[in-house]
C-alpha cells in the first residue's frame, strides 16, 4: 500500500453551486439534493471506469501514450497494478463517486498461462475487496477483456477457432466469479471483436449460434454460483471490427429474442456507440427502455463528424437532459448506473485533468437531471404529446390497440371520415420550450 | 388503348454476347442460359418498378421534373394513367422482364374521396389484368402508397391521428385486394413515414404497438381473401423521416419477433437502404437469409459518399456478385425477385435512357450470377471458409453448438491448451481470388 | 394589396424576458439591448428568407406539400405572388426582423420567355420597393434561382450547354439589377447545380474555367451599374449534385485565389452545409473569418445523423455561441447578417409555426451572443489560449513567423533543448468553463 | 547482414497470366508489357511502404499486435532495425517493385537525444544505400515521423509550443538530408497532427502561418543542399486529430496559394484519405491533376461504411481504372509513383500474406491500366464527353472562356434562344460502357 496519496493536492470534491469558479468543485451535482423524489446520487449512480481513468495513457493509432501517471511507474507489473488499484480508490473517493467498473485484464496483468493470470487477478481482487470495504465504494459491474490479446483477433465467443472460444469461456467464468466476489451489481458483455472484418471468410449464422451458446452458459453459471446481478450486452456497430453483431439496441434485441435470452440479459447503452450506429443516444435509450431492456449506461459522447469511438467526456446538455428524461419516465436505474466510459483527450496529460473531466461529466448529468425534472413539472411538452395522441384514447383506439379491430370494419369508418389532413406536429414550439428550460 | 407504341424505335432487347457494342442488347443476360442448375431468368426473376420506370420525372428537392415522357402528356389524369399502363407493358415486354411491381397511387390517380380513388384503381387494375394476360408478364408484388399524401405526414400505421390510421387500413385493404386480383406473388410494406422526426413529440412504444396491429390485420385479411403470396417488410433507416422503425434487417427482425409476426412476414432488402443504415448490401442479404427472412430484393445502388437514397441502377459487379452468391447459397428466390427500384439520373431525359439503365442493371446481375457460380465451382473461397471453421466440426464443437457444454468443463480444457494465437484470416488472398474470378 | 392581414391573430413580437411563457414573445432577443458594445440588432442583422418562410410548402422527396398558406391560394400566379410579398412584409415586420433575402423566381413566377419572366419580376420588385419604404425593412441580399428549371439540370455557370450558360448570365444580370434597385447590401451565388453527378461525363477543369468567367462578368457588371454591396459565394459540398465545386470554405478559397477573384467575393457560410462537408459550423466560420472572407451567414442547423440538408431552425446553444464568439472576435458583420435559411418541419402546417420557428432561432442566437460576450468578459478561456501560445510571443517566435529563421539555426536550438513533452491542452477544463457560462 | 533470407519459401514473383491459379504469381502485372505507349512498370512506378510492410504488427485501438515477423525478433533495437532493412529489400526485390518509401523513425529507432537518433538514422541509411546499390531499388520518397512521439501531441509545425516546432524543424532537416543522400525522387509532408482537437483552445490562423513558414524553410533548405526531387503535401481530413489543416486537395490548394507555395509543392493523393474527406479517390486525383498538382499517389482503399483510415490494399477495379484513366489523361507520373500505403488486416499474420496483399494490389492496378487504355482506344466514353461540351467549341464559347464576353451581350443572345431544355447526360449508358470494358 502506498505511503503517500497519488493526488496529494486534490481535496475531496465538494458542491459549491453554479457561481463557483473553482475548477475542482461541483457547480450542479449535489449528491444529497433531492430532485424528482430522490437524492441525485440515487438517480445517477455514477461509476468510474478503471480502464480509461486509470489505464488510459493517451495512445491513439498514430502515437504512443502521452501520460505517465504516478501510479504507473516503477516496480513489477503486479506492483504497478496494486499501485493503480490504490490510486483508483483514492480518485473515486475524492470524486465522491459511489461505483467503479473494470475488465479483468485492467486490474491484473495477463501472464503466460491462464493459471498465472487467474492468480494475478485473485491478488488484485483481494486488494480491491479490502479497499471497497474501507471506502464504501461498490462495484457497478465487471467484465472480461476478450479483445486485446492476439488470440482474440477473430473474436472470442465468435472465433472460428474452437480453442479460442474455450479459452474465452474460461476467462469469463473467472471474471464472473470475481465480479460476484466483489459484490458486483452487474456483469457486462462487450463483444469487442464479436463480428467480422469481411463476410468473404465468415459464417455469420454459425458464429451467432456460438455467441448465443456462450451467453447461455455464462448466465447459467452466474446463477449457479449465486450471482444475483444483471447481465448486460453493450451494443456497438463497428470498430475494431468492420461489423459487430451487437450493432445497436435493436440488433441485440433481435438476437436475444431469437435465442430465448431476452429475459436474461439487458442492455448497457453507450452514447458514442449509439451515434456510431447512426442513432441518437436518446433513441437508443428510448428503444431499450420501452422494451424493458435499459440496464445501464456508458456515459460519454462522440464527435458527430468523426467516424470512430472518441469516448469523450459527456458535456452536452441536450444529451444529458434527454438521457435523464428517459430515465425519469421509465423509473430510473435498478442495478445499473452512469459509468464514465470516457477518456481524457490525448493532450490532457496531467492527473488533475482526470478530475476536470469527471467533474464536468457529473455536472452535465446533474444539470440534465434538473432540466428533465423541470420539463416534467413545467408540463408543456408532456401536454403537447398527450394532445397529439389523444384520438387513440378512445374506444376505437383501444380496440385497435388490443388487436380486436378488423380491416373491414375500419374501412367503413374511413369512407365516412375521408380524412385529408393532420394537425401540426409543433416541433419548433417544443424545441423552443426545451431551450427555455435549459 | 394507344394506336402507336411508345418506344417505336426500340426492338425487343436480345442477348448478343460480351463482344456486342449494341447499347440496346444484353451482353451477359441470356434468359434461357442455364447457370448453376437453372435458367438465368429463374435465378433473377427481374421486375420493373412502375413508380420509377414510368412515373419518375427526374425531380429532386432542388428542381422540378426534367422528363416529359410521351405517355405522360395529354388527356385527363385517368387517361394519362391508362396510357402509362400501356407504356409500362410495352417497355417491360420489349425488355424481356417477366415481372412488375406497383403502388396503388402510381397506377391510378388519387381522387378527393377514397371511394373515387378506389374506382380509379379498379379501372386501371382491369386494364393491367388484360395486359398481363396478353403479355404473360406477372405481378411480383403490390403495395400501397402511404407517404405522399399530406394526411400521412406523421406516418400511416404509426400516425398519432386515429383517423389517419383508419384511412391507411382501408387503403391497404384495397391494395391487398387488387394485388390478389392481379395474381401478385407478394405484398410489400414500405413504411415510408413509419418513424419519427423528433422523439420530443413521439411515443415510440405506442406507435410500434399500432404498427404491429396494422400488420396483423393486413396479414389476416390477406389470408382471409385467399392471398397465398408472401408479405414483405422493407427495411430503411431514415429519409423522409429522421428515424424509421424498420431501420435495418435486424430492427425488423426484432420487431417481428416481439409481436409474434416473425413467421408471417419476410424482408424485402434494398441495396441503397442497406448502405444508408451503415451496412453493406451483402450484410443485409446474409442477415436476412440466415434468419430465413430473405423474401425479395430491391435492386439498386447508392453512392457511398452521399447520405440520401440515390436509387441508382445497379452496376457494381462486386455488389451483384455478393448478392447472387448469397442467393445461390441459400437456395434462391421462391416468391420474390430482383425488382429494379432504381431511377434514371435527373439528366437522363430520353425514353431510351430507360432501356440503357435496365439493360445495364440486368447485365450487371447476370455477370454477378456467373461470377458467383464460378466462385462456387472454383471452390477456393469455400474451402478457405471450411478450413477456417474446421475445429468446430468436432465432438466438442458439436456439443457446444447443441448447448450441452458447461463453463466448468471448458475451463479445464482451456488450462490444458492455453491457446496463444490463431491462424491467418487470409482476407487479402480471398479478395485476390474474388478479383481473379471477376 | 390585401384588405386584411395574413396573421390577424399575431401581434408584433416583443421581448418579455426569460421568465415569459408566451410562445409569441422573445425571451432573450431584445433588439436595443447593448451587448459587447452595441445593440443586439446590430450584431445579428437578422433576415427572413423568402423561399423557406413564404414559399416552403413542406414537400420532400417522398411527399407533396402539407401547408396551404393563406397567401398562396386563389388568383393567378402573379396575384398569388403579390399576396405572398404582402404576407412576407407583414410577417417580417411583426417579427421585428430588419432584413429579407430572395431568389428572383421566389418572388415572381417564371414565364415561358425570359422577357415575360423579367416583366413579372419587375412588377414584384416594384411592389417590394414600396413595401420596403413603408416598413423600413431592407434587403440583405438577392440571388438568382439557377437550379429549379430543367434547363439547369447540368448546372448553370458550369453547364456543358453554352445556351444554358448564356441564359444563366442573362438571368443573373437581371437579378443583379433588381437587387441593386432594392438597395440590396449583398448578392449571393449559391451554385445549386454547379458540380457534377458523375466524373465520367464531366470536364471538371473546363467547367471551373466557365464558372470563373461567369463570376467575373457578374462582379464587373455589378460594379458597372453602381452596385456597392458585397458578393458572396455559398459553400455546399453536395446535394442536389454528387459533388459541388463550392464544396466548403477552403474549396471556395482555392478557387477564388486561382482565378484572381479572392478580393472580389466573400463567403456566405451556412451551418448545415458546413456539417454536410464534414466540418463544424464553427470551423467554417473561423476559416472564413481568419482569411478575411466571412461575409454573411445562413443561420440554420442540420441533423448530424442525416446526410442531407435538413435546414432546421437553429436552436443549439453551443452552435450559436461559437458563431457569435467568432463574430465578436473578428469584428462582426459589415454588409452581411444572419439569414434564416431554415424551413419549417413538414408537419408544422400552421402559419403560427413560422413565428415559433423564427422566434426560437432569434432567441437562440441572442443567448449565443450573450454567452459569447460573457465568455470574453470571464476571460478564462481566452487566458488558456494565450498561455498555450505564449512561447511564440518571443523573439525567436517572431523571427520564425516573419520568415527569417533557417533550418540550420533552429537545428542548433533543438539539440540544446531536446524537448520531450508538451503541456496539457486542458480541453476538458475549457469545455467545463464553456458549460458554466451556458 | 543475415545469413539466411526472411522469405526462404518465396521465389521472385513472376507474371503467369490471368489463368494462373498460383497465389504467388501476377495474373495481370507484366512489368515489361507495353500498354498505352510504355511499359507497365513505367506507368505504375510501384513502391513498398516501409512502415506498413515491415513495421506493421497488426495492432489497433483495441488490441496489441498480432504479427511477430522474423526480422522483428531478437537483438538490440538497432540490430532489429538492420534486420528489418534487409528483410525490406529482400521482400521488395522478390516482389519486383522498383521503389520504396520510409519515415525516419521507421528505419531507425528514436533515442533519448536527437543526436543519438540522428546517429541511428545515419547507420541505417548507410545500410539502405548499400542495399539500394545492390538491388537497384530506388527511393520514391522519404519523410519524417512527426506524430508518434508525445512531444508532437499538439502537432509539429503547428504546435503551440515553440520548442516542439524547433525540434520538428531539426528532424525534417535531417530527414531531407538522408532522403537526398539516398537519391530520393521526392519528399512528403504528411501533417499527422497538423490540425486541432478542439477550436476552443486553438488559434487556427496563427498555426497556419507557422505551418507555411515551416514548409518554406524546408523547401529552401532542400534546394540549398541540391535536392532536385518533388515536395508533396498529403491531404487528410481527420484522424488522429479532429480536423487536419490539409483536409483535402482543395484545402491544400487554398493554403499553398495563400502562402505563395503553390509552385513549390505538389500533392500526394491517398485513396482512403479522399473518401474520409467525403470525396471519391477519382475526384481528388482529377482535382489535383487539373490544377497541375498531382505528384504521387498513396495506393490503398478504405471501407465506405467505416469512418477511419482502414488503409486496405487496393483491389477495387473501378477505383484503379479511374486512377489510371486520370493518370493517362494527364501524362502520368514524373517523380511520383504508386506507393502501397496499405496494411495487412490484423488477422493476416503470416509473412506470406504480405505477398498476397501486394500482388493483389499490383494486379488490380495493372488491370485498371489496361481497362483505362481500352477505354481510351474504345473511344465511346471520350466521344460522349466531347459531344457533351461541343457547344463550347464555338467562337462564342471561346470568347467567354477567354474572358472577353460581357453580360449585356450574352443577355441579347439569351432572349433570342430562350433555351428551355438540355440534352441527356447519358450517365447510365456511360456506366454500361465502362462495365463492358471491365
Amino acid at each position: 500500500m502506498p505511503s503517500t496519496p497519488y493526488f496529494p493536492d486534490v481535496s475531496p470534491i465538494r458542491y459549491e453551486g453554479p457561481d463557483s469558479r473553482n475548477p475542482l468543485a461541483f457547480k450542479h451535482y449535489d449528491p444529497e439534493e433531492v430532485v424528482a423524489g430522490k437524492p441525485m446520487k440515487e438517480h445517477m449512480r455514477f461509476s468510474v471506469a478503471y480502464w480509461h481513468a486509470m489505464k488510459g495513457a493517451g495512445s491513439d493509432p498514430f502515437g504512443v501514450g502521452t501520460r505517465v501517471m504516478p501510479w504507473d511507474t516503477g516496480g513489477s507489473p503486479i506492483e504497478a497494478a496494486e499501485n493503480t488499484m490504490h490510486a483508483m480508490f483514492e480518485f473515486t473517493q475524492k470524486l465522491g463517486v459511489p461505483f467503479w467498473c473494470f475488465h479483468d485484464r485492467d486490474i491484473a496483468p495477463e501472464a503466460d498461462t491462464l493459471k498465472e493470470s487467474n492468480a494475478n487477478l485473485d491478488r488484485l481482487v483481494k486488494l480491491a475487496k479490502g479497499l471497497q470495504d474501507e471506502t464504501g465504494i461498490q462495484l457497478l459491474w465487471g467484465t472480461a477483456c476478450l479483445f486485446i490479446h492476439p488470440r482474440y483477433m477473430a473474436g472470442a465467443a465468435t472465433s472460428p477457432e474452437l480453442d479460442v472460444y474455450v479459452h474465452a469461456v474460461a476467462q469469463v467464468k473467472k471474471a464472473l466469479e470475481v465480479t460476484h466476489e466483489l459484490g458486483g451489481q452487474g456483469y457486462t458483455f462487450w463483444g469487442g471483436r464479436e463480428g467480422y472484418d469481411t463476410l468473404l471468410n465468415t459464417e455469420m449464422s454459425r458464429e451467432l449460434d456460438h455467441l448465443a451458446a456462450f451467453l447461455s452458459m455464462a448466465v447459467d453459471y452466474g446463477r449457479e454460483i449465486g450471482f444475483k446481478g444483471s447481465f448486460y450486452i453493450e451494443p456497438k456497430p463497428k470498430e475494431p471490427t468492420t461489423h459487430q453483431y451487437d450493432h445497436d439496441a435493436s440488433a441485440c434485441h433481435a438476437f436475444l429474442q431469437k435465442y430465448g435470452l431476452a429475459d436474461k440479459l439487458m442492455l448497457n447503452i453507450e452514447a458514442n456507440h449509439a451515434t456510431l450506429a447512426g442513432h441518437s443516444f436518446h433513441h437508443e435509450l428510448e428503444y431499450a427502455a420501452s422494451n424493458g431492456m435499459l440496464g445501464s449506461i456508458d456515459a460519454n459522447r462522440g464527435d458527430s463528424l468523426l467516424g470512430w469511438d472518441t469516448d469523450q467526456f459527456p458535456t452536452n446538455l441536450y444529451d444529458t437532459t434527454m438521457c435523464m428524461w428517459t430515465l425519469l419516465k421509465h423509473g430510473g436505474f435498478t442495478t445499473g448506473g452512469l459509468n464514465f466510459d470516457a477518456k481524457l483527450r490525448r493532450q490532457s496529460v496531467d492527473p488533475v485533468d482526470l478530475f476536470h473531466a469527471h467533474i464536468g461529466g457529473m455536472d452535465a448529468f446533474a444539470r440534465g437531471l434538473k432540466i428533465a425534472a423541470k420539463l416534467m413539472d413545467d408540463g408543456r411538452i408532456p401536454q403537447q404529446i398527450a394532445t397529439r395522441y389523444a384520438s387513440w384514447d378512445s374506444d376505437l383506439g383501444r380496440r385497435i390497440e388490443s388487436g380486436k379491430a378488423t380491416m373491414a370494419e375500419l374501412e367503413t369508418l374511413a369512407h365516412e371520415k375521408n380524412v385529408a389532413a393532420a394537425p401540426s406536429g409543433r416541433q419548433e414550439l417544443i424545441e423552443n420550450i426545451l431551450n427555455e428550460l435549459i
